[in-house]
């Protein structure tokens, strides 16, 4: 038997051992965007500190301004290139709330038989615990068969992902002699379908605004008033209705300098994996109003777009209440593309929404986030050898797809510190993330971490790219 | 001296037991919108019931569905022509929230001079225990005068008016016997300026409507389908951005059907009494959308128009969270002229929403109110008592003046039971009513109490209409 065969058997025998630990860490409340989750952080940081180490790893828990960052580095790298792969997980996860809404005890995993899939139900059972847990268990049995890491190793596990990873940068920045790699593996994204993986390559940049309009009035009363004093939400609404034209394209001034239009090879690639891809999952397009010109996979990967997110202003209820409101505010977002300036859409947006604030009234702006937008080379050779690993395990090729979605991290390290980055993740839009009843099941963790075992095999024997 | 005279003086001579009398009132948190109210409404009804009985009234406390209403009177006639009033206020107040932008507690008043005002601090010091107060006592001081009421007399006081008199057509179908009287004098309205009275003559009708959009999916992932799948609040502004022209008009099928034009009469009216009327106050119009064509105060009495009063939907924040939500909703509140139908508007309101529905998306209405407007004839010889006897105290003449507020008493007792209405009140717009520091003055409590005595005077003179 070879030693892959040994490694990928190693992941089978073990499966029971590994759910059970697995178990255990979707046990911990380490919910990061709570107070009361800051002991369920420390708990997993610990936890994961002592498995890494059990495994073979120097683990440190490294404090930040905010959640820690479990790093792992293993000592000795056993092929004498050189060669030095980074992971990127995240251990933090989403609230539960409303907790009413879960038809199971959110930190309390058991496998359940659901129509002939060993499901478990957990918060943090898709996202994130199975995603780093697969890559970990993969170098736990690749160890346990070759009797050494694959190549030098770095482990990097987040505990503030799902707040926005606000000292993400200040980290990155810290040790960013510790995590020059040849290469970063991130594992917290989706697979194309159940049987079918996928690597990310393109990923959105991101701007949050919010705006809030004030008139010169305090609350008045909406009787008294209201047919002739300025109403925020009406100033609101039209400027919000403004933001797009009739055709679906964005109006604000130079929104699209810069943005180059989906070229036609990545059109044909796109037709034709994505066909139908959006109406299988739960996900109606009804409704919308997609871009002119752009099919449904195109306007979500491959175009610019604004969100509002939220508005809230006056009489939120339950009663009437004849208010005529002085302050009305929206939240939005911008998903940016390539070649996209985070900033310049920001002062565009700011102006555009200046200009149409009434005389006597006033806006104030509160700005978030402002990542560009990442493209990821295809023709990395790392990113090759990680799909060939991936077709491997599920004898389906790779799709390499686009998101709208924003990894911030990816464009960290990819820019700022220069790394190849090859996005891979087993979830599924299925899964529930951030809703009630998250669940996962046993078959994805156990051919995730195989393919984890796959891709080691092909990156090695790619060899060290500067050799 | 006359008995006109001993009931003045009587007013005058007891000005200190009669303010000590309403801060005990005051006092009482008779807060009707609040559970935590219902204690001093009660206390509040019962305090009520307890002067009226003193003052030689048969007052009992009526249960509704909501809060009890006070019903007092008087047993005999005085004159034996069967003249018969109606006088209406309400015990219940606001919310005092937040309390800590008041200055002063507002249940503990107390006199204070502030450059040569004698004011006192309090919920309700204004809106509108004292101007129930100001009725009971000028009905105390003409009994110690003339040894009999002015007329016979019934009290009726409210104790939901601030949530919007939800009992009162069940109570006013009921007790329709006991209310039938000759003219309802409704003391919960303002002055035309410090030192010059009003009667409010024309009162607009009012209809709310809470709409709010589903798309076909829950909350999403803005990043992954913002761009593609239908985003509510979009589809909200949109809505609400059409509702209004480029010159202020309603652009509702229908809206304006019926709806007389301003008589040139009442424009010149208008327009000589309201000059700056606004202004004097501290309410900027900066900003504001006036229907083309009409002067402010055109605008606020004379022409039905259409606030947003509230809106929501998405991430209310205080963090950022990338959510495309499934629903928004808004509430909106029609203010009609004479001759709207209140239904009418309602429909065409749904009709023009529901046409601006995109497929696969649907509305739901919530409506409440329907109240059509009331125009109070100004010839009626109850009104120019009443405003004889309010003159001879201000030595001012008593404004006839509209209001963009609505009170839907007015048109119940009106329409319904075919009263004749006549509103009067000695509110300011200064007063600070439903807001922090609320508050009244002595001289105005006196004045206010001795206008009625004087209209008394005035209205038995008159004698019986059907005399």
């Amino acid at each position: 038997m070879s030693k892959l065969d040994r490694a990928l058997n190693e992941i089978d025998d073990n499966l029971q051992t590994s759910i059970a630990k697995l178990f255990d860490l979707i046990a911990i409340p380490s919910i990061s965007s709570e107070a009361s989750g800051a002991r369920g952080i420390a708990e997993a940081a610990a936890w994961l500190q002592n498995e890494l180490t059990e495994i073979g790893f120097t683990a440190e828990i490294i404090t930040t301004q905010g959640h820690p960052v479990v790093l792992a580095k293993s000592t000795q790298n056993p092929r004498g290139d050189g060669l030095r792969l980074l992971f990127y997980g995240h251990y933090d996860v989403q609230p539960v709330a409303p907790l009413e809404d879960w038809s199971h005890d959110p930190f309390t995993p058991r496998v359940i038989e659901e129509d002939g899939v060993h499901r478990f139900y957990g918060r943090g059972a898709s996202d994130s615990k199975s995603q780093l847990w697969s890559f970990i268990e993969a170098l736990r049995a690749w160890k346990a068969a070759y009797d050494s890491f694959p190549a030098e190793i770095v482990i990097m596990l987040e505990g503030e992902e799902e707040t926005g990873s606000p000292s993400l940068p200040d980290f990155i920045e810290r040790y960013r002699d510790a995590l020059q790699c040849d290469v970063a593996f991130i594992c917290d994204s989706d697979m194309w379908s159940p049987t079918q993986p996928a690597i990310t390559t393109q990923l959105k940049g991101l701007v949050h605004e919010k705006i809030t309009i004030k008139t010169p009035n305090a609350d008045l009363h909406s009787g008294h008033y209201g047919a002739v004093a300025a109403n925020p939400i009406r100033i609101l609404s039209t400027i919000l209705s403004a933001i797009h034209d009739a055709h679906g394209r964005v109006t604000l001034d130079g929104f699209y300098d810069g943005v180059q239009d989906i070229s036609q090879g990545q059109r044909q690639q796109w037709r034709l994996i994505a066909d139908g891809a959006i109406s299988e999952g739960e996900v109606s397009l009804l409704g919308g109003i997609i871009e002119a010109g752009y099919s449904p996979v195109e306007a979500m990967w491959g175009r610019p777009t604004v969100d509002i997110n939220g508005i809230s202003g006056g009489n939120q209820g339950p009663g009437e209440r004849s208010v005529l409101p002085g302050t009305a505010s929206a939240r939005l977002s911008f998903r940016l593309v390539a070649d996209q300036n985070p900033e310049a859409v920001r002062e565009s947006f700011r102006k555009f929404v200046t200009a149409r604030i009434p005389d006597g009234c006033r806006v104030e702006f509160e700005g978030h986030g402002g990542s560009n937008a990442v493209r990821l080379l295809e023709n990395n050779p790392f990113l090759k050898a990680a799909a060939r690993g991936l077709e491997a395990e599920w004898q389906e090729p790779a799709v390499l797809k686009g998101t709208g979605g924003a990894i911030p991290l990816v464009g960290q390290l990819s820019q700022g510190l220069g790394l190849d980055c090859v996005v891979i993740g087993f979830i599924l839009s299925s899964d529930a993330i951030h809703a009630p009843d998250e669940h996962y099941d046993v078959e994805r963790l156990r051919k995730g971490t195989r393919s984890w075992v796959r891709i080691f095999e092909e990156v090695t024997k790619e060899g060290h790219p500067t050799d």
